[in-house]
């Protein structure tokens, strides 16, 4: 395809490198940004510019964040004994959007996943222990996805850390087995963390 | 949804602007060009800055353009007694991509619909008129899509320039009818334009 205006090449070039955005869909897209006002397609740019360059990450538990620990790891209000194990940021917002849970997180960034090429050393497992250690942690929450890199990583960190004083539960499995996390609905995944049930070898 | 970030929640807000992308598609997006390399989502963030700043448009044909006149209206390798009458800039990159077609092009910015409020005052149509005033255009080729709003807009034009010594033809309908022109592959539409038929009032 050729484009009539290098820029409109170069923007469908950009977008189309997004998954799942196609040179097609990528050339409507900039289109559309030609047919609106000038400033929102500077808003969008800015946006982005500032996503990339500007995020910062919580230096306890890895979510996102703007300041070096965020509101969660330093609000009073949040359990500290409880400590709740996710893959992935979008694990912590949907849990967040229950508003169910009132402990605190530590987002692994990954699942054990040798298909993969994903081991353990890839994951932010040196901050569950810091986090063991300081002793404040009580219980030690799974709310892994339902696939076996889930259980994998769940049994993983449980043979890592069964030593400390600590309990270790799951999420109740009221989302179906094979399901990510994130596509469960808030009720769901909710219930799932109230009814949290202990951990086992399996 | 709450964003454990603000640049994070802002990037999600303007990508989710976009026709198409509801706010999950657009975390998802956000989270993604935050795993690759910063550059990437730079790159993006600029080629869309430059494209609402710095697009322009030929004054000749409506197409885009990085120059004032675009490559094809300048070219004296394409054919000035050809004009053909297309809705859209992705009209033209379609039918260019056929390689089929050697003339010109007028880029008419929309449709008559009046559906939707667009009546010929809102179209390139005085272009058309300055074309055949320079008495170089022999054809007429109207490259519209085969629905009714295409058939309106090209029964207009043919009605508004009748009076000037020019044929005018139809691509041929080898799309099926109601089609948009975009979606037409490569070779119908290049067969389309080679065997264009006589216009006429239908
Ligand atoms: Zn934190
Ligand atoms: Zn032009």
């Amino acid at each position: 395809m050729e484009y009539p205006s290098k820029v409109l090449g170069k923007a469908v070039e950009e977008i189309s490198g997004l998954p799942g955005i196609g040179r097609k869909s990528a050339l409507r897209l900039a289109l559309h940004l030609l047919k609106q006002p000038e400033s929102q397609g500077i808003a969008l740019a800015d946006a982005l510019h500032q996503l990339v360059t500007k995020i910062k990450y919580c230096i306890e538990c890895h979510n996102f964040s703007d300041v070096e620990v965020c509101e969660i790891c330093s609000s009073h209000r949040r359990d500290s004994a409880l400590l709740c194990i996710v893959e992935d940021v979008r694990d912590v917002m949907a849990i967040e959007n229950t508003g169910k849970f009132i402990g605190k997180y530590l987002v692994l960034g990954g699942k054990i996943s040798p298909m993969e090429g994903v081991g353990p050393a890839h994951l932010n497992i040196a901050s569950i222990e810091k986090k063991l250690q300081s002793g404040t942690v009580k219980e030690l929450i799974f709310a892994l996805s339902a696939t076996m890199e889930g259980d994998t990583t769940a049994y993983y960190i449980y043979k890592k850390f069964k030593g400390f004083n600590v309990n270790f539960s799951s999420i109740a499995r009221g989302i179906a087995i094979g399901d990510e996390l994130e596509y469960a609905d808030e009720i769901s995944l909710g219930r799932s963390i109230m009814h949290r049930t202990p951990y086992s070898e399996g």
